[in-house]
């Protein structure tokens, strides 16, 4: 039996989550981010992504659904609007769809979710699942990755606008955006975990909770590699890009 | 609007799904068969394979407990006595870890599914699921990927026998009972779907479970082959072989 560690204890131990397994150390990223991939290889990954998208109000309406509390579910409803948007065009889904339209791929074909990996699927599905089953605590904790977002989003813009002639700055908006909602919410989750988590069991629960999370974006980016990097294995039925 | 198909016809396009999806087409069992992977490859292969295992009574325990006709039952329940078995150290899941005692995996570890890829963990729960949250006759259907087992095992027992000096033949008593298993299986599931599918949206149902459960099985081999082949990205807590 451990002690329970104080509010920043705890979220050095969080922060310490994402320093090993946050998925900016993942090496389709480096790739992704220098300019290395092809226009097929970035259409595999934004058609994925958008299902890990197109998931999150889900997720976050989840999340609401189990919130006793007025004030936090008032703050929270501001992811939804976010990825919703105010109407139609509008919102985070939106802007990640105005990005496929400008790699080039149908959007009928993006939306139906049909070419998506079932790996993608698989670990989103999870990710869906786990925060509709598990403590309200360790559904706030999962979404603590935004705490490491910042930095990675960054890097991605600059380094998408640098080595893909065939991104233009426009069709990169989902990402500014997130710039400012991104801290906005993680501070807000954080807090949120540091205050709940008071016990020794809560407060390994809440770190399992961001390891799983972790987890979740790791492998999405491990079947992305696997399909469409090395050594390029594209499993039946999923996304084949044209310059294959 | 199609028409129903025949009952021959629906049985014909469930084997032409397994024609092209099943998992005995994937390149990781080409090496495994072929006597091409190492040790710890072998070990990670029989490590991760363990976790679809422990959950395959769960799922048949799930099927049980949707199925209102006792003859039903009577014939479905022997699934989960074949995997458990009569008392400690017989059926499936023992002769698993009887295999994983051969390679040479601590039995502690390999039970406590900690070193599991996520990717694993995440297809095969989906599968369980799937099966608790779809129609019987889906859950009926995804069981048949079992129809093309008998080939795949019969080439896993010749090829791990003759490629790799550190596999005792005792060691693959679980594919022995399997063969003799499967059939009977398949075939009962083979029936029910056959007579219980007969409006095109329910074939159409018992196809879609198919393929779903051919990507679930898929999937869990391209995670292998990306984590301890090609490239060899072992995801972060995930098991490590000693001779990587």
């Amino acid at each position: 039996m451990t002690d329970a560690l104080t509010p920043e204890a705890l979220e050095a131990a969080l922060r310490a989550v994402g320093e090993q397994r946050y998925h900016d150390r993942h090496p389709f990223h480096a790739l992704l981010h220098g300019g290395r991939l092809s226009r097929g290889q970035v259409q595999a990954w934004a058609l994925n992504r958008f299902y890990y998208q197109s998931r999150i109000p889900i997720k976050d309406a989840a999340i609401l659904s189990r919130a006793d509390d007025p004030e936090f579910r008032r703050v929270w409803r501001q992811r939804i609007l976010d990825h919703d948007g105010e109407q139609e065009g509008d919102g985070g889904i939106a802007r990640w769809l105005r990005l496929t339209d400008a790699l080039g791929l149908d959007r009928a074909y993006v939306a139906s979710t049909a070419g998506v990996l079932p790996a993608t699927r698989f670990a989103v599905d999870a990710y869906v699942r786990f925060v509709r089953e598990r403590s309200l605590l360790e559904a706030v904790a999962s979404s603590l990755t935004e705490l490491f977002s910042p930095a990675i989003i960054s890097n991605r813009v600059a380094g998408m606008l640098q080595g893909y002639s065939f991104v233009p700055r426009e069709a990169l908006a989902y990402f500014d955006k997130r710039l400012s909602q991104a801290p906005r919410d993680a501070d807000f989750a954080l807090d949120y975990v540091k205050r709940e988590a008071r016990r020794p069991d809560q407060q390994q629960a809440a770190i399992a909770a961001l390891t799983f999370k972790c987890d979740v974006l790791w492998a999405q980016l491990d079947a992305l590699y696997h399909a469409y990097v090395t050594p390029g294995h594209v499993p039946p039925g999923a996304f084949v890009p044209e310059d294959a």
